[in-house]
């Protein structure tokens, strides 16, 4: 990992380096330029527009990383890599966005688009592996070496690093958190499977909950997490209720990632964490009671809070042009 | 990995190297002379004699392992490093026995009295994990860089390798496949959780539910799984319904290990596996039904048997002296 700006003795480069960042999710592309040392030059948000297509998404994402290109280069800096992030399927060795529900990819050659239009090393990732990797590597989970990144959202997915790399899996699938089986008896998941924990315990899932169960006395729109927890701490019932199942049923997932995974540290990140200590607190209590000869792990917040995606796709891109950067200090006057 | 004898162009050494393998368990020791090329030059195997007391045990390993170096010597052979595989909770990096169950050891550091004893670089490694190694390198999941070795016996464990190395955790307790909660309102596990795959699948459930259920007409004496398979095959009804349901919690317990591993293949071991297509066939079909976005492993019977773990132990000791070994080819005449 390249963590320092390559400089020649005693003087600054004439342009220092920065690697272009986005994290292409469904709504919204975050996107940044980011030096070497993992600290952000310039930041944007763009909206993804996915509902004009694939096609147009993908002319996007070139877009918003040309101009950031542009951007670097008007501020004297040297724009070296690129990094991607997207949702859903990733083959990060062949840079292909194999699938993605959100984004209507379906094996999106994203890496070498990029590195042609820019003229670029380029790396294509998936969002929370990535997330993890910056969680690991500049986040809550420094220090460590076996860190497991949840992002419990809309839906709930998991990274494991193991040295500040994520681990991929034998078909780029590992980590898939939000699909174990936690509620054989449970509601059905989107997956098509039953009672896995995204069914139970993602944002989605807690408000839809709630809001079926209060009936007719709820206005009809949907009650949101946020809501339920602000209700469990006020002690109403059915969301005391509902927010114990929840808590309960994420103990469950995180022991069955210990058994497997045995991590030094759970990082919980995702909207649902934004709940802080009221679900930290009742989650490392609920866990604490289901262990056995398992050891525990630190059960702390995400630190990056939505920019890990992006900051994650920024170290993809240095690790790529890792040996690059370093052979190039010869060249810097 | 060293996997060829260093040698002086066009001749043979004097004294081609071997490394001395231990695999101890609870009521045997298998030992042997092993290749670097992972072939046997002599097995051998002995009671463990664990109701001795752990120090008994202690100094029957070392005794083995000598008696192994100098048959080694005797048959003009160069002992060059010694591995140990032991069940239970190992520190491999430190080389400590931290707890078995089995031998009765609790914090005994096995490698280092090895090393003093026969003056030979060693290494201690978990049976299973080191069991993986042997299937991932020798055996069954040759060619495939992630593997998941899974050992159905008497319990139920799992190790998965990644290029032939055993994945550990953060605290040496990872691959723990026999404690995920499969069935939260099923029998209690010895861990003290409830439901583990290994409260219901392992072959001492098997056997212990049927002849609970079996009820007055057996004998008193516990029917063996190996017995249950052989009636399921026969049709008895009891036993049909009862093997279905170690499949099916064998299922459920390989589909989470899909989602959060990924593996490309899943090497079925242990002395359940003997059933063979009795419960590959039928485990392949319950796997498959329950795969909704996972992609599906290759499903094979272990290869090596129960050398593995006697293999297994031979590689880690390779590992260990890889260096030293390639360095000592100078000295060869």
């Amino acid at each position: 990992m390249t963590d320092v700006l390559p400089t020649a003795p005693s003087t600054e480069p004439a342009h220092p380096s920065v690697v272009i960042a986005l994290d292409v999710g469904g709504t919204g592309i975050k996107s940044a330029l980011v030096r070497p040392d993992g600290s952000t030059h310039h930041s944007e948000r763009h909206p993804t527009g996915a509902d004009r297509g694939p096609a147009a998404v993908v002319e996007t994402i070139l877009t918003v990383a040309e101009g950031l290109a542009g951007r670097a280069r008007a501020d004297g800096l040297a724009p070296v890599a690129v990094g991607i992030a997207v949702p859903g399927v990733v083959d990060q060795a062949a840079g292909v966005a194999v699938w993605s529900a959100n984004l209507g990819f379906r094996d999106v050659p994203l890496r070498d688009l990029v590195s042609e239009r820019l003229g670029l090393p380029s790396a294509l990732g998936h969002d929370v592996r990535v997330g993890g990797i910056a969680e690991a590597r500049l986040g809550a989970g420094r220090g460590d070496r076996y860190v497991l990144f949840t992002a419990i959202g809309t839906g709930i997915a998991a990274a494991l690093t193991i040295d500040g790399t994520a681990f991929v899996g034998a078909h780029g699938a590992a980590g898939e958190l939000g699909h174990i089986v936690v509620r054989p008896d449970g509601p059905k998941c989107g997956c098509g499977q039953v009672g896995c924990l995204e069914a139970i315990a993602s944002a989605a899932a807690v408000g839809r909950r709630y809001t079926a169960l209060a009936g007719s006395g709820s206005t009809g729109d949907r009650v949101s997490a946020a809501e339920v927890v602000r209700r469990a701490a006020g002690g109403e019932e059915l969301a005391v209720r509902i927010w114990q199942e929840t808590v309960d049923a994420l103990a469950d997932g995180l022991l069955i990632a210990q058994a497997l995974y045995d991590p030094a540290v759970v990082v919980v990140g995702g909207g649902l964490a934004e709940a802080g200590d009221d679900l930290l607190v009742p989650l490392r209590t609920a866990l604490r009671a289901r262990l056995t000869f398992h050891r525990e792990p630190r059960l702390v917040p995400a630190a990056l809070g939505d920019e890990a995606g992006c900051l994650g796709a920024a170290l993809l891109a240095l690790d790529t042009i890792g040996d690059l950067e370093t052979g190039s200090a010869a060249h810097i006057p």
